[in-house]
């Protein structure tokens, strides 16, 4: 479904009398718009939103390609519901419901210099597995990630998705530095090689992993739920540009929360013709920035909703001088 | 007083120590740190974030500079007590208490192309009127303003303290534009050549406006009252950079909360060697960016406060592999 005429149509005709000069609130009145035509109705809601953080293994993770060993992704997930990590303390500031997927951590997929990271039936799976994790009546999805060596992939998938060097795809990540990030670069480049130039679902397969086909599946059931989408980082923004690669507008119901420190992602959010909201500096994915996102888009909302008009205040307006 | 070296070494203590990676959390961590610092305590503290709107009227505001008539300003400070603002919904959003502060509203300040805008008496009294709005219990200010014409009296102090031709520091302000925007480029250049050259406390009680001066007070009450403040556009910026031109440091406890569509604002910034926090295209003043920015407050205190450490989490830190 594309977005909703009506709902958009109303809130023109009330935006423009509130009690500010038009256009003044820049884009938090982009953030209210944007709500309405997405979820369908105005005026803008935001009771439910929820956030998913869907974590995966991969095989690459092997190589090198990260600070931190792979036994981390099931850790955090530990962590995750206990708690402690980042991504609660934000759904807990901005009144977010959590839920963590985790995507058969104890099978990681392929290397994929060696194979495809996933077969056709590994790749439905997660898809589903996202599709099915958007319950119908949130009014806003915030997706993250998690998942030790997966800016690897993301890089991969980026660069046989929109062309250009290995090396301009690929960031620290976590913090790896020196040899090791070459290390990394030549893995992103063996794996474009082996499987780009293929449709961009099979390069999602082929150079992605679960968790980031999980992130497509669940952009693709938020458009048919009528939920809007905050995207997270570069992993999140890599697994979901497949989608906008198959078919343009794919990813008009959904917003870029924050651009992410490593370079790709700055990059990539261009090429998708995306602004990010926020620039903050931030790099740790679960979500994290586009949960602080959330805080955007309840100011766009309470604004929208909350404020009085010119007439209701008795203020007056341009041109009335 | 300085920053808490103590607090900060508490914060540096605890930070490395939580379940991410070194840095990933980017100005989010920034901000815990500042907090501690200005608030002189460990953990830092949201508990009660005020804001303070401070509404002057202007001499200048009878030649034409705004696309709003004066009137509007007592107009909106209602509004503002009945809760019909953009302010009071994002106060409301954040948890910010919220009071506005009216200056003379009946006495606007003389037009300063052809007399100072305040005399040492008048400046003096707001001032302290500024000085006196910061309750000692507070642990976060949002300053902002409202006051018709301000911008032509903020890009004049901007001028006045940092130099280059007034058409670089004027911009639209509420909307002006051909014509009247020529006339208040005029304005600020016939300010500017009359009372520049003089202290930055001079430029500001000449060239400014009663809500100028209260905010500079506020900001000063701020530091010796350990409150940390997120200044708005480019009204509130131009009001405070005076005291960074009398005293470098003096604005080391706060940040700017947003940067505004209005030129000069992007380019004061930059002078006082900050970087904004949001950037959102707004241009409202009211302390409107700033009081959105409470929300990376909020996330940053939640994350440094709640998180759990590698430890409490048994977590595999970098390194550990």
């Amino acid at each position: 479904p594309g977005p909703d005429a009506a709902a958009q149509a109303l809130w023109a005709a009330r935006e423009p009398q509130l009690t500010k000069p038009g256009g003044s609130l820049g884009r938090l009145e982009e953030l209210s718009s944007w709500l309405c035509a997405w979820q369908g109705c105005h005026p803008p809601r935001l009771e439910r939103p929820v956030a998913r953080v869907y974590a995966g293994n991969h095989g690459v993770a092997a190589l090198g390609v990260s600070a931190f060993p792979a036994e981390v992704t099931v850790q955090m997930v530990a962590n995750f519901q206990r708690g402690g990590a980042a991504i609660n303390q934000l759904c807990g500031a901005f009144g977010v419901q959590l839920e963590v997927l985790s995507l058969d951590l104890d099978r990681p997929t392929a290397d994929f210099t060696q194979a495809p990271a996933m077969d056709e039936a590994e790749f439905v799976a997660a898809v589903q597995a996202g599709m099915d994790s958007v319950p119908a009546d949130a009014d806003l999805l915030v997706i993250g990630e998690m998942g030790i060596g997966n800016t690897t992939p993301a890089a991969a998938v980026s660069c046989a998705l929109f062309g250009g060097e290995a090396a301009d795809w690929t960031g620290r990540g976590t913090g790896v530095e020196g040899g090791a990030l070459a290390r990394k670069i030549q893995v992103v480049a063996e794996g474009v090689a082996r499987h780009g130039g293929q449709s961009a679902l099979d390069i999602l397969r082929c150079l992605g992993g679960r968790e980031l086909a999980a992130m497509a599946g669940a952009v693709l059931a938020a458009r048919l739920r009528r939920v809007p989408v905050l995207l997270d980082g570069y992993v999140t923004t890599a697994a979901v540009a497949a989608l906008a690669v198959e078919r343009p507008g794919a990813l008009d119901h959904c917003m870029v929360g924050h651009v992410s420190v490593e370079p790709g992602h700055r990059r990539l959010i261009e090429r998708l013709g995306k602004a990010a909201l926020l620039d903050l500096g931030m790099r740790l994915g679960e979500g994290s920035g586009a949960a602080v996102a959330v805080g955007l888009v309840r100011a766009a909302v309470a604004c929208h909703t909350g404020m009085a008009t010119f007439a209701e205040a008795g203020v007056s307006d341009a041109g009335e001088k």
